[in-house]
């Protein structure tokens, strides 16, 4: 199974940002443990701040992944255009989030990504990513 | 570990309520089939269409729980009751939803309990609940 | 014909509250006169006042009544849990209600109920009770 | 007993119009209907596409008519003007809707004339008409 | 001096409309008592429940009358065509309300025409009419 | 018949501030030219740019005064104090400004005054103060 | 004289639930306190956290209490059914708070139940229970 | 092909009204410098500055015209109306403005008819109507 | 004990406005009586209808005393001034109102200064004030 | 005549993305097609998915091009810095859209870019642009 | 040059109120060091709790003052009578804040005195006065 | 000291773009006479109109600035992403704007930066750089 993951702005500082929000591990050494956890999966790692290269990535990949997990950051709240390409692709999406926006700042609460994913895992810390993997597992698992 | 469900309004239809958006199978089976998977874990579980009653139950086993997966239904976007009982009690809760509530109507889109829960998974059919207790299990590994 | 009828919070007091705004006669009495206007249908009656209890009665009924008169007092302006229920059902559910509700404070000027219903009757005292009777009477009329 | 029935905008083309939502008989057959089934009522008919001229109708039988059945099609939801008629007037008039209003596009969830209206009735077809008959007969009957 | 007085939906029943509310006397009577108390200024009155021909009226008028005394009724708070039309003429237009719509319904509380007009007389009854004659005469006395 | 005039913030600016909006003579000599219009009218004259000052002066006339002539400036907009002072009181007030309040932005298109004043003069230049002793005037003739 | 205490969801946590906000004592022996406090007093204390049985209670003593003291705890924001129960009765309803809702997240600062009720004390810990006998014994002696 | 232009409120005053906004020259010579342009299409030209005309014409077209050029001026912001006569009928409409209304004042900045157009030109002067006919003839073209 | 009593505007005209919703007795009476029954309380009194000398009033008692009643009237609703004030000080402060603002007008449903205050007592008449003190012996007994 | 097309995210799928929706043909085939029905313009492209390389290009062309025909996509409805970036150059800009945004959700019906752009063609699908190549031929024949 | 300092209402309690938000020293203490540093500007200092002295003051030095620094406290976000002040009169006007009003709590993130000032400066604690000085001389250097 | 400048979209026109509204110089001449100004200080320049790029610079300075400079543009309104970036660094950030945002469009009056920035300067033309320079350097000399 091939799986994308897609960080965007801002989680490049995992480990170093705000680490009693975010946690004190940096992304790298997260997926490093991840590609242990699950050898049979094949991880693929994209991390970009522009808006704009997360949709090219998203385009890249999104007509031959078997799943994205997306954490699109503050782009969740105001990007119709990264919205439009998740819709736009055949891979099904996963949203995740560190912190639980459902329960932060007003702004926050919102996700113009969501109407176009399969679901979404909030609030876990890196977990999330754990969770998302476990979601494309069972989803398989039904078929 | 000893964890509990507790399922809000109308979700004892299950199987049997608008299918093609909750799925085909009953909660009893889905159970039976989760204590398979997980023979290690004490599942406990409570169905109330009534929210003081499911106030009441988050009261009985919330000092005890090692967890809770609360998929709280309509009352997720209206009751103030439900959420400051999670509030008040020391359990670790996870809100879960069948269906993505960030993609459904307007009025669904938030939930007052999220402020108060650890996290939130959404959208993933019955799945939802089966990762909430990967969730459980992650979290216990992390500690 | 079998007809259900649900009251929902403080109709019980009919006669007793307001009387200037709900009219003078209990519903006991209304429905006695309504059994004698239809000696034809077969009137089932419940009352609650807790919001679960109408949606444990409305899941009871729902798939075997031909119809339902629902008035759902002051839930059907903020119970997502209730409209779910009648959604959820097969016996089509006439919205009913004593006063005028899109004429009176602005609260009470939606309906979360509406949304799964046949039609709303709204201001016409008891009558709208009688009114809900006779679309029935009319709907079957028109098959 | 005199009953005026009067419509608003694009009632004209009922039967014509989008079948699939507002049925498929026209208004002047179902008039015929009407009065085969209330003999004893004399229905006198008004249709206009033009908000005055409804607003000129109403003037002109408010004082005299024994009930008014209005269903002002788009002008319900924006015409300060019609509402201010018919609190304007003695004779009583019933809000009726062939699709329930409750349940549409956001726009359509208000009546800007139900505060002056005795009761509305909404979501039962042509039916609608029908039960407002009923309701001024019951009216009647009550005193 | 030509003074055009244009009244809008339902201000024909004035005298006959709730009293209480919009006073006793026709706007016919009315009329007649202005003109005799100023006997040099040429009324003429016009009136109409239909949007559009207020709109034909302001058009016909708008190029050569002195001044024009603007009631439109319920139009004042909907009606951006009327608003368009006074904008697009050069006589000067008073805008002139019975009641205070500022104190009235929320609804009411604005006026889509104020923005073209050269000022607004509300809530002295039907002094607001003969307050517009004053106004309009001071205005030729400042120049 | 005695008058008082009251005039808010800013007011004494008048014939300095922004001519081109509020007018090119200052309102001791605009109060000259209207003791000599009205030989008969005893005007007492008031400002302060207080809010609580307006209040006391309010109190002090209010249940002597023939008529308010009440300009409240910036005051309209926000003063519920005021507000209540006109309601606490028996003379009638009524409420002018030399703009047009309904016709400026967003934030001067209310009046919390509006609602306990006798009427509202709006646009007219000093001619607003003119026009409110006229309806003084003719509510006296009217008695 | 005979003070019926209702208290709503949560409020049989006291002593127990965030005691940095709540306190740390449990209602009962508050309960206590109070009657040694007012021996003349004859207290009733009734609890539930089902929106539903406050309303039957509220019924039940409504048409012969003395008075009630009511804390809706989050039902307080949310509850139309509960309001219009106490606009039903006959005994006067205080309404009182722990903490001061009005200082509190935006959802709190609202209180649907307030315009049926003589008044409200919040903020005052469980002495706002105190004050609001203490607003019945002055209330009796006023009379 | 038959097209129709059906004009709304104010747009007879074009050449008179605002020229520097709406241009100079009167629709009855751009009809005939259009006429001109497009030999082989049939125009049939409407004006009404009544919401209702409005909708009658586009009720007598609607069923065999080709294309419909609406402008409905003023009421493209505010009639429920006439965007259901736009729905109800068979021809394809497109919606032009000479002025750019998403670029004008806050309740310029929405249409109600856009969602039963097939298509909407806005802001190009007269011109606007010239590409809704090359908009017609480029939509045969691709059939 | 030092309790310091604060009156906003409108205040000084108890007993004269509008007696049916303030009562008939005037604040100095009522003072005195309020002396009498607290005999071991020094009360200070402090009345003005200027926002700002509210505020200097709080700056001058608000490090000394033991606890100031704070009715600002119509500055309750409008004023970060004078809550600026409150939360600037060290003396605790409990708002009262004589009316229940949450039961009134939309306006007066909020408290600026609620969030600095010890606690809120509305809707006792001049009851609210005795609460209030009695709110301070409670406290200091509670201590 | 130079005209610069700029297309925005997602746009580059055009053929490949939901069709029924956006049609079956990529963009490259339509600019051919496009290049061949009008010889005499020589057309420029410019695709990024990326929102800060859009305002480059924008600023690159925007004070040497005859017109840009601009389909910012998704950043239509949320980018301030491109609506700024268009207002800041001379050459004219024509906004397209291929679906008609004023009849879509919500967060689709506005434009932060139409306020600076000539004219807004929205809903011709490819044809939208073949209609701006049209309004910047219309616009050099005024001339 | 002349340099005219005016705080509003609280800003007296500096040094005093909440130290950890506002700083620790005193205002006539920082007053001395702003005069120190900046020898060859005289600085006049004006202090009030009392919004329509502020208004005085500003009457007062505005036609003749070389800059005004205005720190308005909580009439900031209140106060149009004060923002009318500043655009009534000649001298430049700069607003600072001692917090960053823009990251406090919502209702203090507007100001209603911008639109009429040169600029403002929010945040630097008691520096922003001293920027405002530096913004004065720059403004001169740059004539 | 090392003082980092960053500008976001359209700066780079500054001297080119709408001048009467941004002044005449170009960023490039400005920082020139900026390092002449302050010889000590050290100043890094970068520009970008791709808000990403924003971010990987405020990451890459971040942390070992000594200060930043932030004029943002059209992204200061909408960018959570930068928002973040400004959050997770060390160093302090400034907030710059060349005209005083809290006096435009409705949509410029707030800033999603400002919560994470130590201060804004706002309306000052390019002093505004000039005074966040004495801003810095006042800052150290506090320390």
């Amino acid at each position: 199974m091939n799986i994308n993951i897609i960080n965007g702005p801002n989680l490049n500082l995992l480990g170093k940002r705000e680490p009693e929000k975010y946690g004190k591990i940096s992304f790298d050494d997260f997926l490093e443990s991840l590609r242990k956890r699950y050898p049979s999966v094949n991880f693929e790692y994209f991390h970009s701040n522009v808006e704009g290269e997360i949709i090219n990535e998203i385009h890249r990949i999104g007509f031959n992944s078997d799943g994205i997990i997306l954490n699109a950051g503050g782009y969740t709240h105001t990007s119709v255009a990264i919205a439009d390409a998740v819709a736009a692709i055949k891979a099904p999406v996963i949203e995740v989030h560190i912190t639980n926006i459902l329960a932060r700042e007003e702004f926050r609460r919102t996700s113009l990504l969501a109407r176009s994913c399969k679901g979404t895992i909030s609030g876990f810390g890196l977990d999330s990513y754990r969770l998302a993997v476990e979601a494309f597992i069972l989803g398989k698992e039904n078929q």
